[in-house]
């Protein structure tokens, strides 16, 4: 494997609690984080139209040098990762595989719920990467597209979002018992005492972005020197993406560079 | 002025409620709807990438053979409106200039609400518009950046509207008086009667819509010929575009066109 920096990718600011675990698990590894806000939300988007952003965005990143790609966008996992590692020279990791395997291993024969966008939820991605590690769970998916603006606004554990998650899930507290839930959409996990209470407060929770971190980790091993450099791009709005971004990196973004991606677009 | 028909872009579908009142005024005129979902929504985007947006939605209208541009999006017309103006050979109407209009008749002197995207309220446009016709009257902005997916997931009167409203607007309720609020949003007015309840329930609530249409009528007058021709073209997903644009438009949408814009985009 190369010796250049990690790239991560994602629609918009979500992929930073990714970045987040690559960062905590690899500490001394360069990486590069493309947040693609000019064409922010994905999760509405066509699976055609996704999948070409996606192609534009590794492409970027490619020309930065970078010797692995993580897609750290659930929406853009799901619809384009198998035709991103077909295409590319590099290894390249999604964020589905690691939530699934997670969630197949803490209820093989229970019953998982799936939280993601309408793009995720459509595509079938995480039913069937659980199914393939426990083929008899049940997969109940549920699209929860307010829980992504309500992050960015901040507002994650005030009455709106608490009504939100319990008219999304309150019925599944009720219902049949959820043996574990998988927040399917790197923006969710900043609810997630919010989504908690809603399921009822004992469902575990999985949040795949430390389980990706781990298995970026195992692949490109502990090296790197001293302190790593991150760099920052977004396709628009670089100040608020500075703004907001920090709640979901969980640490300050000093420095945000403007891009056009694609780059030779008229 | 030319016979061709009325073209209305918007960043997505929030356009179809000026749409609805450009039909209900002017019934045999035909049009082409352009909506821009591939790269909804606009309210978050800085003002140079809006301006961009906006010429390319104008230039593939022009090729359609339109006459007369309305710029259905609050945002756009906000940010991009006297850009078109110098650029385009047709006439261009924007949604902003209506409502303030309206609001200035109703409270001269009064205390002016306006709810709008994060953008349009950085562009400080309505301030701008309501002051030119009413200078002694105050002006306050509420950005209310989930009113648009709350529209799109049709939630408008449940729970989480009536929680995001109070939680944008109770305040206002109890401090000074409100004469007048404008909904700055396409999407707003689907949220109206939320609105209002959170406002105390006796504000003049203006929907710049109808006077937009309004103005459109005046300037190409009452002529057309039979049955009107709708088209629709949007840049992404035509089935979720007919499936909720229709609460929106107030009729079903039978058939929507893909295309892309920038045509010449590679």
């Amino acid at each position: 494997m190369g010796t250049g920096p990690i790239g991560v990718f994602d629609s918009g600011m979500g992929g930073l609690t990714v970045l987040r675990e690559i960062a905590a698990t690899l500490p001394s590894h360069d990486t590069i984080y493309l947040g693609d806000t000019a064409r922010v939300p994905y999760g509405v988007r066509s699976a055609e139209t996704i999948r070409r952003y996606a192609r534009e965005n590794a492409e970027f990143l490619l020309l930065q040098g970078i010797s692995v790609l993580v897609v750290a966008c659930n929406t853009a996992t799901a619809v384009a990762l198998d035709d991103l590692k077909e295409r590319l020279p590099i290894p390249v990791f999604g964020v589905v595989e690691p939530g699934a395997k997670r969630a197949a291993a803490v209820a093989p024969r229970g019953r998982i719920l799936v939280l993601a966008t309408e793009a995720t939820t459509r595509s079938g991605a995480y039913e069937r990467a659980i199914h393939l590690h426990a083929p008899a769970a049940t997969v109940v998916s549920r699209a929860c597209p307010l829980f992504v603006p309500l992050a960015e606004e901040g507002w994650v554990d005030n009455e709106v979002a608490k009504a939100a998650a319990n008219t999304y899930l309150g019925e599944l507290r009720t219902g049949t018992r959820v043996d574990a839930a998988v927040l399917g959409c790197t923006h969710y996990p900043l609810l997630r005492e919010t989504i908690a209470a809603a399921l009822g407060g004992d469902v575990p929770l999985i949040d795949s972005a430390r389980s990706t971190a781990e298995d970026v980790a195992a692949a490109v091993g502990a090296g790197g020197s001293g302190l790593a450099k991150r760099r920052f791009f977004v396709t628009d709005a670089p100040e608020r993406f500075a703004a907001i971004g920090s709640r979901f990196l969980g640490a300050a973004i000093e420095s945000v560079e403007h891009v056009d991606v694609p780059s030779l677009r008229g």
